[in-house]
């Protein structure tokens, strides 16, 4: 492993290229991934990050888009990381959402990349939080981590932004399942999307009546509903506003300084799991298992003495470096 | 902790309550789950056991219940573990399947235990099997491992099975799709249920076509495509004629071994991460985590060396038993 990996500084200048090709060593998970984001580490926590998440096809790459749109306007430059993790029963959505995204990609001062997997969740989720260090560190002002919302993991990656929009539309159910399924905690704010369609304002009103329930935190922040028609830019502004709102809300508690404090201890957590996880299944252990299997198999011993044995071993040996 | 759990000879005996009893210490990941599972795993490989997945809304539940029904015609004990993630988008379904459980719930050769959880799937997972170890102990001749297939970890929860089954209905989208999402590879059978919906044969004949691009296995077993009605008990004896021709073929080729040792094996690299996530993250490391963080926030560390240190020490660390 190098110790100063190539294109480091021209990522940290800002280069497109370098920033395109350490996202993909980072992806991919290859030996300098973990050489650069050390160095990139050091210069982040400048950028703004948005969590966008939702149903499949509540429009919320219409809305990163847009959003990407108006920041522009405002002299921001806005990376992307857009997730998809390919569920089983929703797999194909990925190509929609990239032709939508076109229009801003062509912009310099936006860069886009997705990630997409039918592997571990696990493992994308902690890419897109790496592939956010590695945009914040390039200087990007703003960065939107997009994710279809249908499991933890994604949820864990909306939960990774300094603010987090949840999109809904008129057909996603009522207030009480949102609250059931846990949006509740983790909206900063609601976006109604598709609002033009039958229902708009009763789903509006169902959210408001829940997000009433909701106790404000410790911020005294209070999470509201936004209609939007993003395919049409309708409301995008006020998406904008609420956020840059909600930020201002962050910074003058000192909530935002308690909430990265809190994502980074996660994140060590993460990475030490990670890490154990690759130390402990080594050639020699893994032969160790395969050993133990036949005894196993006869039911001769069981899984947690087993496992018990090989970590109590695990302890014992000697780190090689 | 207790070496003889209260109840684990009851269990063992076949006692409902006492397995009932045994899978809520597993569910609520108790001090005696670990001793209860232990000795129960010297009684497990008795059952046979099959999974069912699928989208939200395919019919499992249905089908689920009508198999269970003609096991018990043929005089075979039924266990059922049914998984629902209570996914952030399709919260609320569990009910419903509850109560259209209820028909067998009643026969006192049935075992049904829901699980559900808005937190880490992962851990649902891992449960689910352990349950389905308690019903393989306490002698339940089938045991069915019901889960909905949208991510990852449900998957995993299927794929523990002997045999597969993954249902679909005619607008669960074509053959490619599910080539696309992994399904191709842990389904070994079909079920297009809801047969007499439109576009049934078409979805079949695709499913049918793609099934064609697969190169049969080892074992050369060909998966197939079976069309139910199960809410009209149409079709529900060729599921399981399916099931015992898969059987069959796995027991004469000696895959069914192979397949369970494999199974075996990603148990207990599962347990060996629980258990050194939970002896890392003691109360002593946790502190020191918190101590690091401030150097860290203030970017005069990077997380990566900080997990690495921690690590260090971990291994260094005598252990205390």
């Amino acid at each position: 492993m190098q110790s100063t990996p190539g294109g480091i500084e021209q990522l940290l200048r800002g280069d497109k290229r370098a920033v395109a090709r350490a996202i993909s060593e980072v992806e991919n998970d290859t030996l300098q991934a973990r050489d650069i984001l050390k160095r990139v580490y050091g210069r982040t926590g400048r950028a703004y990050r948005i969590g966008v998440t939702g149903p499949p096809g509540a429009g919320k790459s219409t809305l990163t888009n847009k959003l990407a749109r108006y920041y522009r306007s405002n002299k921001l430059t806005v990376g992307i990381i857009a997730v998809d993790p390919t569920s089983p029963f929703t797999g194909g959505a990925l190509l929609g959402d990239r032709v939508r995204m076109s229009e801003v990609e062509l912009d310099d001062g936006v860069f886009i990349r997705s990630m997409a997997s039918r592997g571990s969740l696990g493992g994308l989720s902690k890419k897109a939080k790496e592939a956010a260090d590695v945009l914040d560190a390039a200087g990007y002002d703003i960065i939107i981590l997009e994710t279809v919302g249908v499991g933890q993991s994604e949820l864990d990656i909306a939960g990774a932004a300094d603010t987090t929009i949840v999109v809904l539309v008129p057909e996603s159910g009522d207030g009480i399942q949102a609250m059931k399924a846990g949006l509740m905690e983790i909206a900063d704010f609601f976006v109604l999307n598709k609002a033009d369609r039958p229902g708009a304002d009763q789903a509006v009103m169902s959210l408001k009546m829940i997000l009433g329930f909701r106790s404000p935190d410790a911020e005294s922040w209070m999470a509201d509903v936004v209609k939007t028609q993003a395919s049409e830019g309708k409301g995008i502004e006020d998406v904008a506003a609420i956020v840059q709102r909600h930020r201002s809300s962050l910074e003058k508690t000192g909530a935002l300084a308690k909430k990265r404090r809190a994502r980074l201890e996660r994140r060590i957590r993460e990475i030490v799991d990670d890490q154990l996880h690759t130390d402990f299944w080594d050639d020699q252990r893994s032969r160790e298992l395969h050993e133990k299997l036949d005894l196993l198999f006869q039911r001769q011993s069981n899984p947690y003495d087993v496992a018990a044995d090989l970590i109590k071993d695990f302890r014992a040996t000697n780190l090689k470096s």
